[in-house]
């Protein structure tokens, strides 16, 4: 944490300041937290009608307001058309120290013919294995360990605890967080004469591209042949399962205990929401939305928006699900109309 | 393991004994397993009623037996109100050894300015870092991992291989079991002028109180301002996700892979059940629960029992169910109704 | 990696060689990626009717081609009634080098009382507590945490960061991928007098037979009392959670994400998809299939295939789910039944 005055911050988040340049900021807090000294986001009418009760010294506003809202004079403001935005490169200029480079630790246990490049920061209690290309920049945390012929960019981080199998690839700026595994086996046996499973060997690997995040016991399984891909920009919450020589497009975000079955294709700019999972050579292709628990069974088009298992249009499975909750009252209906149709089946054969 | 009296079992447990108060007992064992020396519980009507095809030595029951059930003189009994919670204490008395400390091991590396309190078990291949704070008979097994300035109380055990995040507080008597990783980032992005997702710096903690247990390979992330909190006496499964800024009340239990979205707060006593999941910022309110599988998408009130996705009356749901499987038929009786209808309007007509 | 003649590979393979034996096969690769030197797999129709198109220098087809397929002459063919067997067999003859053992490393932490057969690897930073047994030949990845009084057998690997707790045991030729806990308690509690949870502990093990492979990050706890089996050549995924006194019978294939909540009883030769959970002592027996996400709530008889939650039928569980989509539509049907029969009660009301 450091302090800045308003119009550097200004600056750095490319917003447009209306207020106090000179302004000391310490911290971007939220809204209903904040204290004097604090930035405080305000993006929506909830906020922005009541920017008065915030304690906050400056607001992170949006360009156009919303209709009816009017801010009153004397506020200092940080102006931008993409709010959230500025607020999150806020938070990254406020509150994130410099990295600050501890060396080889004489405890980490390093391979031979292993290369690590400048500036490192790795840990006691790290294993690489032999043979590894390591980038500058590198933080590994203690616990983590990595297979033989490993290749990592710059600017990397492991935090405590990962598993990176042999012959991985992982990109540069990418942040892998605790107990993730990655490139363990890919899931495939065959049934022998005697119905015991026989395993097909893995003989591929997991190639992590640029700027990929991954968090905390993820399962990233190498491919069978070939590679398993995460590419760049790729968002991966905790606790997800990813099968062998399945590929993920950039900057597809991947919510919690999603499970994507093997060779699963996964375009650019999804999104995948929690718990939900694929069937195996499934393509869910750019800019689909996956709601939680969903179960994709089939191709997803672009630009869809899919719910349920299996996984369909979102509002037809809204528009189902609200009928299967009237079920009850069908059922009466129907009794009703049967009823009724056997009394008027009745009089108009009395009448016969 | 060791070996009582019956009456000082009895004493421990909190139960009436009605028999022999010298009798050796040795372990504490489940009906059909249980040998001369053992206890078994008889909480319910089909245990009580064959007492005899048992090898126990004593039986735990019910104070007020069910009706019809008559106990034979001459067994040895330990009666009291709640038999499953004297089952529970007894296995405790009988079968749990003292914890013996073994000291700070010269092969875990502990970092500066970190103060161990007494009687330590710090176990080889642990890596604790700077300016932590440990309170007394902590056990710490090999290859866990504890970020900078972390805080851990009394009588707290980590299994191996567990990871913790810096500035993250664990509570005394805390139970936290392998691979488990608490502290990391909370999942936050927001996309960039080109689709590219921006990191929200999670600059929160976890909290974590007195006498929580949690299974192996969950995920507890900080949160992005102030602490993701489990309360007192909180039960987490395994493969469990909290997500950020979540907040978990007292005596609340979880069962294994549920899934809880951002700052979902839940009350206290209330009940999860495998594999359920939440929306970001839901509240489950006190002595609620949750189905297996549901996926909560809206609050909850207290006391609700609510199962399905969307989460919704367990009673309601349980009825749906079944007319969903019965709508083959419900489709087959309209069919008949519109056919009935048909001929029935024929007839009308040709009468007209 | 390494050479062989065609002929060895038919061989190796248990198939019929029609073509060149002393053909040099390099690899075994994807149909579509095929380049000479290498064999692929044409199993199906798919592949049979283009093998023009593969640059294979050999292919692995049935015995039994399909109707209408006929092979050209001169292509060099592995003959089998088994082809993706017989696929699998290859790749491990010519992908898997010979194993080296490269012994105890000295910065591997060994318990006192603990023996460790011939031809070991065990890596640095494994941690193994006192008075294990381990076999010959057995692989132990660094980060690997083993308890006190643990047995393993012949030929088992563990990968990197794997927990087994004390007195669990592993049969040989066991694979259990990086992350997985062992043996962590159960999870069981009772409520006391003021709803505070008690824990009811967990005296039991983990037994792992022989041929059995564990996925990463997975959890099989152990048994309350007796021992929680996983039995002889049982595969399991990634992810999944096994609760305190399961039991999985031979050959059994579960994957990634499923849930088997506490004295789940699996039969021999299943097959259990993604995500799926079951009830408590629920008893899935011999050669069913469980279906992605199901929720097993009560016992599914030999040779079923079941889906959904609750599960059921799959074919009913399928037409059902067909019709939930056609809910809108039955809706509107009973309208226009209930309007015509409005219309037709008036009509014959009006007649009177």
């Amino acid at each position: 944490m450091s302090s800045h005055r308003l119009s550097e911050v200004a600056a750095h988040i490319n917003a447009k300041l209306k207020g106090d340049p000179d302004l000391v900021i310490e911290r971007v807090q939220p809204f209903d937290n904040a204290q004097p000294g604090d930035i405080a986001l305000a993006a929506d009418i909830g906020y922005l009608g009541r920017l008065n009760e915030s304690g906050a010294s400056a607001f992170i506003v949006p360009e156009r307001l919303p209709d009816g809202v009017n801010l009153t004079d004397g506020l200092n403001l940080l102006i931008t058309s993409k709010p959230k935005l500025a607020f999150a490169r806020a938070i990254q200029f406020l509150h994130i120290s410099d990295r600050v480079a501890t060396g080889i630790d004489p405890k980490a246990l390093i391979g031979t013919d292993t290369r690590i490049g400048a500036e490192p920061s790795v840990y006691p209690g790290v294993v690489i294995g032999r043979g590894c290309v390591l980038g500058d920049r590198v933080t590994i945390h203690p616990g983590s360990v990595i297979g033989d012929d490993v290749v990592i960019g710059d600017d990397t981080t492991l935090y405590g605890n990962v598993t990176i199998y042999e012959k991985c690839q992982i990109g540069s700026r990418v942040i892998i967080h605790g107990g993730t595994v990655i490139g363990a086996d890919g899931f495939g046996f065959v049934p022998d004469e005697n119905g015991a499973q026989v395993k097909i060997p893995q003989t591929g690997n997991v190639v992590i591209e640029d700027d990929v995040e991954i968090g905390a016991n993820c399962c990233i399984d190498r491919a069978t042949f070939g590679s398993t891909v995460l590419r760049r920009g790729v968002k991966l919450d905790n606790l997800i399962q990813v099968a062998h020589n399945c590929a993920l497009g950039e900057d597809t975000v991947v919510a919690a205990q999603v499970g994507l079955s093997g060779s699963t294709t996964v375009g650019r700019h999804v999104i995948i929401a929690g718990q939900a999972a694929t069937n195996q050579h499934v393509t869910i292709n750019d800019n689909v939305v996956v709601g939680g628990q969903a179960g994709v069974t089939k191709d997803v088009k672009a630009g869809l928006f899919v719910a349920g298992t299996p996984a369909q249009d979102h509002k037809q499975w809204k528009r189902a699900q609200v009928l299967v909750s009237r079920l009850p009252e069908l059922f009466d209906r129907l009794k009703q109309v049967e009823k009724q149709l056997d009394g008027s089946k009745d009089k108009t054969e009395s009448k016969s």
